[in-house]
Protein backbone atom coordinates (compact mmCIF):
# COMPACT_ATOMS: atom_id res chain seq x y z
CA UNK A 1 0.00 0.00 0.00
CA UNK A 2 0.96 3.43 -0.84
CA UNK A 3 0.60 6.30 1.93
CA UNK A 4 0.98 9.89 1.90
CA UNK A 5 3.18 11.17 5.41
CA UNK A 6 3.43 13.79 6.88
CA UNK A 7 5.95 14.98 9.60
CA UNK A 8 5.87 18.16 11.05
CA UNK A 9 9.19 19.37 13.10
CA UNK A 10 8.71 21.68 15.79
CA UNK A 11 11.07 22.64 18.31
CA UNK A 12 10.36 21.71 21.96
CA UNK A 13 8.66 23.76 24.82
CA UNK A 14 11.68 26.06 26.29
CA UNK A 15 14.02 25.82 23.00
CA UNK A 16 14.51 29.38 21.45
CA UNK A 17 12.59 30.20 18.54
CA UNK A 18 14.39 33.12 16.46
CA UNK A 19 12.10 32.73 13.16
CA UNK A 20 9.16 32.65 14.92
CA UNK A 21 10.30 35.88 17.67
CA UNK A 22 11.37 37.87 14.83
CA UNK A 23 7.94 37.11 12.30
CA UNK A 24 5.60 38.03 15.72
CA UNK A 25 7.94 41.41 16.48
CA UNK A 26 7.35 42.40 12.61
CA UNK A 27 3.76 41.62 13.02
CA UNK A 28 2.29 45.08 14.48
CA UNK A 29 4.08 47.20 12.35
CA UNK A 30 2.37 45.30 9.28
CA UNK A 31 -1.39 46.01 10.89
CA UNK A 32 -1.88 42.61 12.51
CA UNK A 33 -1.90 43.00 16.17
CA UNK A 34 -3.79 39.99 17.41
CA UNK A 35 -1.46 37.00 16.83
CA UNK A 36 0.92 35.42 19.20
CA UNK A 37 2.68 32.40 20.30
CA UNK A 38 3.98 32.19 16.96
CA UNK A 39 6.45 29.21 16.01
CA UNK A 40 8.15 28.14 12.97
CA UNK A 41 8.79 24.56 12.73
CA UNK A 42 9.67 21.63 8.84
CA UNK A 43 6.72 20.22 7.10
CA UNK A 44 8.60 17.20 5.88
CA UNK A 45 6.01 15.46 2.73
CA UNK A 46 6.55 12.24 1.31
CA UNK A 47 5.20 8.77 -0.25
CA UNK A 48 6.03 5.71 1.05
CA UNK A 49 5.42 2.13 0.89
CA UNK A 50 4.43 -0.44 3.68
CA UNK A 51 2.46 -3.17 3.86
CA UNK A 52 0.17 -0.98 6.60
CA UNK A 53 -0.41 1.51 8.27
CA UNK A 54 0.93 -0.01 11.95
CA UNK A 55 4.23 -0.41 9.95
CA UNK A 56 4.03 2.46 8.28
CA UNK A 57 4.14 4.57 11.07
CA UNK A 58 6.78 2.18 12.77
CA UNK A 59 9.15 3.13 9.62
CA UNK A 60 8.51 6.87 9.94
CA UNK A 61 9.21 6.98 13.63
CA UNK A 62 12.41 5.01 13.29
CA UNK A 63 13.14 7.78 10.86
CA UNK A 64 12.30 10.85 12.48
CA UNK A 65 14.54 9.55 15.65
CA UNK A 66 17.34 8.28 13.02
CA UNK A 67 17.54 11.00 10.67
CA UNK A 68 15.01 13.57 10.45
CA UNK A 69 14.88 15.34 13.91
CA UNK A 70 17.83 16.23 16.63
CA UNK A 71 15.31 14.79 19.68
CA UNK A 72 17.42 16.86 22.35
CA UNK A 73 15.61 19.77 20.73
CA UNK A 74 12.67 18.76 18.30
CA UNK A 75 9.43 17.16 18.46
CA UNK A 76 7.67 15.30 15.33
CA UNK A 77 4.19 14.92 14.75
CA UNK A 78 3.20 12.36 12.19
CA UNK A 79 0.40 12.03 10.14
CA UNK A 80 -0.24 9.12 7.62
CA UNK A 81 -3.13 8.58 4.94
CA UNK A 82 -3.74 5.69 3.01
CA UNK A 83 -2.93 7.02 -1.11
CA UNK B 1 -12.37 33.82 20.00
CA UNK B 2 -9.50 32.55 19.77
CA UNK B 3 -8.21 30.63 16.98
CA UNK B 4 -5.50 27.89 16.48
CA UNK B 5 -3.60 29.03 13.30
CA UNK B 6 -1.29 25.65 11.17
CA UNK B 7 0.00 27.67 7.66
CA UNK B 8 1.97 24.65 5.46
CA UNK B 9 4.11 26.59 3.59
CA UNK B 10 5.54 24.35 0.39
CA UNK B 11 7.58 24.94 -2.85
CA UNK B 12 5.05 24.84 -5.48
CA UNK B 13 5.60 22.13 -8.29
CA UNK B 14 8.30 22.54 -10.98
CA UNK B 15 10.37 24.62 -7.84
CA UNK B 16 13.80 22.93 -7.05
CA UNK B 17 13.71 21.78 -3.52
CA UNK B 18 17.13 20.57 -2.66
CA UNK B 19 16.20 19.77 0.90
CA UNK B 20 14.01 17.34 0.10
CA UNK B 21 16.62 15.78 -2.41
CA UNK B 22 19.12 15.62 -0.40
CA UNK B 23 17.26 13.24 2.57
CA UNK B 24 15.96 11.14 -0.27
CA UNK B 25 19.24 10.35 -2.37
CA UNK B 26 20.13 9.78 1.77
CA UNK B 27 17.61 7.25 2.83
CA UNK B 28 18.62 4.15 1.20
CA UNK B 29 21.88 3.59 2.35
CA UNK B 30 20.12 4.42 5.98
CA UNK B 31 18.12 1.06 4.88
CA UNK B 32 14.93 3.01 4.30
CA UNK B 33 14.32 1.86 0.42
CA UNK B 34 10.39 2.47 -0.25
CA UNK B 35 10.17 6.37 0.27
CA UNK B 36 9.96 8.61 -2.71
CA UNK B 37 8.68 12.24 -3.29
CA UNK B 38 10.28 13.84 -0.47
CA UNK B 39 9.48 17.45 0.29
CA UNK B 40 10.33 19.85 2.79
CA UNK B 41 8.09 23.14 3.84
CA UNK B 42 7.66 25.12 6.88
CA UNK B 43 5.36 24.84 9.55
CA UNK B 44 4.09 27.92 11.06
CA UNK B 45 2.08 27.64 13.81
CA UNK B 46 0.14 30.73 15.97
CA UNK B 47 -2.48 31.83 18.07
CA UNK B 48 -4.71 34.71 16.81
CA UNK B 49 -8.07 36.55 18.01
CA UNK B 50 -10.71 37.18 15.58
CA UNK B 51 -14.54 37.86 16.14
CA UNK B 52 -15.25 34.42 13.77
CA UNK B 53 -13.48 31.86 11.46
CA UNK B 54 -14.43 33.63 8.64
CA UNK B 55 -12.78 36.60 9.36
CA UNK B 56 -9.80 34.76 10.84
CA UNK B 57 -9.43 33.05 7.57
CA UNK B 58 -8.96 36.29 5.47
CA UNK B 59 -6.22 37.28 8.42
CA UNK B 60 -4.39 34.61 7.74
CA UNK B 61 -4.70 34.44 3.79
CA UNK B 62 -3.28 38.45 3.74
CA UNK B 63 -0.67 37.72 6.22
CA UNK B 64 0.69 34.69 4.01
CA UNK B 65 0.32 37.35 0.91
CA UNK B 66 2.03 40.30 2.40
CA UNK B 67 4.75 38.13 5.07
CA UNK B 68 4.74 34.73 5.15
CA UNK B 69 4.99 33.30 2.00
CA UNK B 70 6.96 34.56 -1.46
CA UNK B 71 3.99 33.82 -4.04
CA UNK B 72 5.73 33.36 -6.78
CA UNK B 73 8.04 30.02 -5.42
CA UNK B 74 5.61 29.00 -2.56
CA UNK B 75 1.53 27.97 -1.95
CA UNK B 76 0.13 28.08 1.65
CA UNK B 77 -2.02 26.08 3.27
CA UNK B 78 -4.24 27.32 6.08
CA UNK B 79 -5.51 24.96 8.50
CA UNK B 80 -7.69 26.93 11.60
CA UNK B 81 -9.16 25.41 14.61
CA UNK B 82 -10.92 27.30 17.08
CA UNK B 83 -9.22 26.48 20.61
Amino acid sequence: MRFDVLVEVSLRPGIADPQGSTIERALPSLGFDRIEAVHVGKAIRFIMEAPDEHSARGTVEELCKRFLTNPVIEDASITITAS
